[in-house]
């Protein structure tokens, strides 16, 4: 395992909250790195290009891929999303906690090329509330809702493949939660050892 | 993993402080449950029977042993140490969270015993401080402390055997981090996955 810096991954559904809760928990940890993905869907209403994506054409983001420089890419309801690799790299170099939000296809991935990395998934506490956040958002068309969920249920099939599952029931609740989980993976003996070893070492 | 309970064990030389961290942790999180150990030892000055350990005698602790009532129990600097065993499994029965303060020849038991427990080892900062600590508790002879050191080097050799591993520098904040790995722990995927599937089921 490697000692520097730790690289976190989280998903969830959409209209699991997980935007919510990770602007918050941002606020709260303000050392946190944030990953900022790259994305082809519509910019919503009190987004931020470059903030909360960068919102890209078809062409740019097929061109990043080619050339190798996405960590990471998936089409998810008809749009790419991905994350550029270099960034991660050297935040990580630097010894910096990354955090990632990430569409489930693209968590397996990151999984792969960093087995060291934490993977948590915010689950909406029911499907009732999922559908509630998904109607109320009132950006989407009724059959795009109805795409969402069924999207929504798929994804939820993958949440036992993460480290932690959070239910995004309580917004303070689960940021804490997902603060307490980033903090305590810092204190994992394997990250800690080459510290003990030094105090042994002087004995 | 058994989704009842939660058993978190925590070791620390002497002079880790894991005694105040503990008393620190049991005030901030009141509905954790204090596993209270039996031990041979003298008992010293503010402590209470009952409460920071059952002061017994050597042959009340052999009876014990020999009746099959202790979950483990070990000799340390020529006292020994254990755990009833009964009152734990009742509690995790009870889905509560057990902490459980043991040396670390005691913890090997209780890992192989409870192998979903979670475990968290105590460092002093630096050997220096360890001493100072040793020393200024002015309870025991010069021999006893370097006994104790020459034990505290040994038992640092286990320290990377236990998932998590905190240095005690800062007061507040080990009592911080350890609150939040037991916290954490309670959101590993293994104990949430069949919550997860309640949801699945009703799509």
């Amino acid at each position: 395992m490697s000692t520097k810096g730790l690289l976190v991954i989280l998903s969830g559904p959409s209209g699991s909250g997980k935007d919510t809760v990770l602007e918050q928990v941002f606020k709260k940890e303000p050392q946190l790195q944030k990953s900022i993905s790259m994305t082809t869907r519509e910019i919503r209403e009190n987004e931020v290009d470059g903030r909360d994506y960068y919102f890209v054409s078809k062409e740019y983001f097929e061109k990043q891929i080619s050339a190798k420089n996405m960590l990471e890419s998936a089409v998810y309801s008809s749009n790419y999303y991905g994350t550029p690799k270099a960034p991660v790299d050297k935040w990580l170099e630097d010894d910096k906690t990354v955090v990632l939000k990430i569409e489930v296809q693209g968590a397996e991935k990151i999984r792969k090329l960093y087995p060291d990395c934490v993977s948590i998934f915010i689950m909406p506490p029911s499907l009732k509330v999922l559908e509630e956040r998904l109607r109320g958002r009132n950006t989407d068309s009724e059959e795009a809702i109805l795409m969402r969920l069924e999207a929504a249920v798929g994804e939820m099939q993958s949440a036992e493949k993460y480290d932690y599952i959070v239910f995004n029931d309580v917004l303070e609740d689960v940021v804490d939660d997902v603060c307490s989980i980033i903090k305590s993976e810092k204190f994992k003996s394997l990250r800690m050892k080459n510290k003990v070893r030094e105090v042994i070492k002087n004995a």
